[in-house]
């Protein structure tokens, strides 16, 4: 198996990935990585880290950079020979398996979906972010690709999520919510109202209507939107534990004796910070595109970039792409935008 | 000034409500409250909170009570009498000048929507809901009164917000964004992109599309949404707080060290938890609506309900709904949904 893995990607690369990388070779030994990146940047790191002339490793030679504040159409346009596009060609081309990359989002949907193409009757790829539930996690499905949604596009969601939920939470049967704004059936704008009634009709364990406050209850374990509330819940959800995090620096430090408690506790505050980071996860998920792509956060650290790794392997294993053609087959019409 | 004041409104009524009056009675000697609920059951409060027979207090016999769990438009239909529907019919009559319940948020606009009605220029009324920044607050318009939007909604959501933003955070030039996917002015879904282009326009202070982390940095003072992603914001960030203490709690109470460290700091995380409350603002307001209406949270302990009532007195002098009416009459054809 082989797993490109872009060198540049994220706020600290290359570095923060060839680490991750150098670990995914000791974990994973059947696992080929082909590593996209400045060849001149990325060697100084395959020195620091042990892995230059690893038999599982091989470097590809990518000279430009997509910047992360850089628009996506012109990091595909403009750079060719960017890690992220030259990464895409490779799966398209089937010289690797999947890709994982942690970093910029929006250039990789870009040019995944120009380059790779989607799965057989998926019109639109979907990102699915994993979201801390109060105990365990969901999969909010989309989470950002795409702004405006019909309503096959939301049923093909659901249908792509619920397969990837069957891999991430090992569950048979997982939850299938919809986001919307009340619990009962006939709540929602005029996209969801439609959407619940093809949902309900699918081979899938749909739960109705789900309010973005009790999907954090654990309502469900995935939960589909259109990719614009889904962003907007992802980013509400990151600027709030951000903001959260900031308050609670505050309160904290206000007199000597809450130092001194916060100081007794302190290994608490790393662990709740743990609660909502995804670095066990390695990313999201782009589904719907014809192979494998895991999108890591800009901020991934090595452990993060390891297991990104390791989830693109899992996914290739799992034959996650078969099971997802399969199920948008078994829905027939009500996966495609005319129903007859 | 009269203020009319829903006593069965929210999870503790009418008890928290008439406490909550009886506090206002003291710290606000110039208005004059209306008490609409159940006779027997508030009497009963009247008494033990001493203000039964209080020369600024009238209290309306209103048998019915519409249920939290109950659909917005049964109540409407179904119970004439509820303290709802009474308070909206004296609103329309103009025998209260302003009306506030911690209660049931879907009974309270379908009430005034239909009995009230919106503003001259104004199409749909929209909620304000007030949201922590890191360092003060923003209001999210519309935060659910309405799933579907167009883009003259969208104008007359940042007009009447700015108005009430003027009001609320006493700036002369609220900061108003566009909630968005994205920072760039390219960014987001159809009706944010055309929404955009018609803000842009306007004589306010547009700092252009915000995405929902960067709103809890404090990037605006209003957040400009379809009520149907606002809704979702909302409710992300109250579900992530419960979890969050919920975390908060599991991570705290697991050594001994850490329990006494967390006993030390147990001040901290009271005012952590204060930092989201919405107490001291009393409420959302329905703006459009020609009256004034405060919404508070179903869980409104005292102070909300006094702070309501405080909110709507001050909204009343402001001449805030003259304010929003004069603002959409401005922007002209801009408000409007068809522009020549």
């Amino acid at each position: 198996m082989r797993i490109g893995v872009d060198a540049m990607g994220g706020d600290f690369a290359p570095g923060v990935v060839v680490e991750g990388v150098s670990q995914a070779l000791i974990d994973f030994p059947h696992v080929n990585i082909v590593l996209a990146g400045h060849r001149d940047r990325v060697n100084f790191y395959l020195e620091k880290y042990g892995i230059a002339g690893h038999p599982n490793l091989e470097v590809v030679h990518a000279p430009s950079v997509c910047e992360m504040s850089e628009p996506s159409a012109v990091s595909l346009r403009a750079k060719r020979d960017s890690s992220i596009t030259m990464l895409a060609k490779m799966l398209k081309a089937k010289e690797i398996d999947a890709m994982a990359t942690p970093g910029h989002t929006g250039a990789t949907v870009a040019a995944t979906k120009v380059l790779v193409r989607t799965l057989p009757g998926v019109d639109r790829p979907a990102l699915g972010a994993s979201m801390p539930a109060k105990e365990g996690r969901f999969l909010l499905m989309d989470a950002g690709a795409n702004t405006d949604c019909k309503v096959h596009n939301m049923v093909q969601f659901a249908l792509m999520g619920e397969v990837y939920a069957r891999y991430l939470y090992h569950k048979e049967r997982p939850k299938v919510g919809l986001l919307s704004v009340g619990g009962e059936d006939i709540k929602g704008c005029e996209l969801t109202k439609e959407a619940f009634k093809r949902l309900e009709q699918l081979p899938i364990n749909f739960v109705g209507n789900v309010e973005a406050n009790t999907a954090f209850e654990g309502a469900c374990d995935v939960l589909v939107s259109d990719g614009f509330s889904g962003n907007v819940m992802l980013k509400c959800a990151e600027g709030l534990a951000r903001s959260t995090g900031y308050w609670l620096k505050q309160v904290l430090t206000k007199s000597a004796a809450r130092v001194v408690g916060a100081a007794l506790a302190k290994n608490a505050f790393a662990e709740l910070k743990a609660y909502g980071s995804s670095d066990v996860i390695g990313g999201a998920p782009l589904l719907g595109i014809n192979g494998i792509c895991i999108i890591g956060h800009g901020g991934s650290n090595p452990v993060a970039v390891r297991n990104a790794i390791r989830v693109s392997a899992e996914c290739v294993e799992f034959g996650l792409n078969q099971r997802i053609v399969a199920a948008i087959e078994e829905a027939g019409d009500l996966a495609k935008e005319n129903v007859n």
